[in-house]
């Protein structure tokens, strides 16, 4: 379990990293960093979110570090954990924090050293800003966190990523398996990204600006979008989110045809179910948060 | 002009014809107000929002008002006008706040007495909820008000409507034409309510509700809709409700495309495209309100 003494070490610190560590910090917990911005360090060092920062994965670093947060994309991440693995200490546990976990996670665990564990998590929070300038361990407060555990992760392992989300005060914490995991997130918000970024650049007309409502401007407000990030994150999730485009699709002609059919009472009884289900996501969001 | 001598009458007293009578009234002018459920009319009177109330549609009543404002729906107000309209008397100016206007204005501008002028207005507010029991005049602050003339329409009759927008506190006041009011409506508020309903209704998986974040609320907060009048409101704009979910859909089979074939570079480009649209969207609404 970490400890005030567990040496954890937080390798890429833009938004989600740096929050990590402006938490983990806040806590009394002993955070050095690596990224290869130096203004990231710097801006880091000055802020107390870390003890000691580096520009560059130095090997007597690396091998000190005994809890490793991947704070990269994903590809990226696999890249350097290839080509750093042999600096680690045996026994030291590595989680990430990627969107994705297929393709990643076994990965990683496949290629990594048998005397290293490889556990992937995800913290399913963000901003619309990016970088450890906009670091904020608050906006985790709202926020589900998944533990996605393969055959291969201890249960000590498990229990250490999270406690590392209660100290960083996740609203919730679950566990799924790595299919689970990437289906919910094909639907929730690579689907729901699909659909916002679609809407936002199919109608050339400017003038729509000055008309916006609040419908408009709430489904398209995820329409401004890191485009290297989610390009990685639906290449790796292909298959599941164009079964999830396929699925929305099909609903969205569903509607299409009752529309052209002039079909008034269908149509009120889709938006019958469609209330219905909405209000009981709210009741899902209302209920007591999982912490235990 | 509207001076607090005139007599103002609002027919159907919902969360809308209500909160028109709050604002008003609020303002020292004079309001009289007619809406079939004796509770909604009972509500009305102990706030103050008019001075007069009725359930039924009193020939002397309707003779006395020189302003009236249609709350009905759409089609109900249809009939009703057909129903009551030898009551008015000559001069008498009429606007409604239906969501539509196809087949509204044209229809009730043909059928009305030449004595009497109809002109079409929509108020871009709403609410999750519904009544006057949930009236508030202040959600126009941030809201649109298009007003749509057609050839039949007075200088004096569009300068009228102009007011009460302005006297009911609306963020801009904009005119257009009956099509271009129903091709920005079908894309900005029709599409977007279509997209959120087949998005809410196309996954029967229920723990999905544990792990909804922020994207997902935010494009399925208006899947809880009023069936009866959006059905009505779909119907009678189905062309162009079609038309939006058709160039919507060519561009969400776009993304698949790209996504299909792994083609990063130009799902990257989409999604560059998308974020400085949407950038554009959030200038658009920064810039000064359009009260003139």
């Amino acid at each position: 379990m970490l400890t005030e003494q567990t040496k954890i070490l937080i390798v890429g610190c833009g938004l989600i990293g740096g929050s990590y560590a402006m938490g983990l910090s806040a806590k009394g917990y002993d955070v050095t960093a690596i990224d290869q911005s130096p203004e990231a360090i710097e801006f880091g060092l000055a802020q107390g979110f870390f003890r000691r920062g580096y520009t560059e994965p130095l090997p007597e670093v690396l091998h000190k570090a005994e809890f490793v947060v991947m704070g990269l994309y994903p590809t990226a991440m696999l890249d350097w954990l290839r080509a750093n693995q042999q600096h680690f200490a045996p026994g030291t546990l590595i989680t990430d924090v990627s969107g994705v976990k297929s393709n990643i996670v076994d990965t990683a665990q496949e290629f990594l050293r048998p005397d290293v564990e490889f556990i992937g998590s995800h913290p399913m929070a963000g901003k619309e800003t990016s970088g450890i300038f906009n670091a904020d361990y608050h906006i985790f407060a709202a926020a589900n966190f998944i533990i996605t555990p393969t055959e291969k992760n201890t249960p000590e392992a498990i229990a250490t990523v999270r406690q590392l989300a209660q100290i960083l005060e996740f609203k919730t914490i679950r566990e799924l398996n790595i299919r689970q995991h990437d289906q919910m997130i094909g639907f929730l918000s690579q689907l729901t990204h699909a659909i916002a970024v679609s809407l936002m650049t199919c109608n050339d007309d400017e003038e729509l600006g000055f008309f916006t409502g609040d419908s408009f401007r709430d489904l398209t407000r995820i329409a401004r979008i890191n485009d290297v990030m989610w390009s990685e994150l639906f290449l790796l999730n292909r298959d599941i989110l164009i079964e999830n485009i396929d699925c929305f699709s099909a609903e969205l002609m569903k509607l299409r045809s009752l529309l052209q059919a002039g079909d008034r009472e269908r149509l009120q009884k889709m938006f019958q179910k469609s209330t219905a289900r909405r209000s009981q996501f709210d009741v899902a969001k209302a209920a007591p948060a999982d912490k235990k």
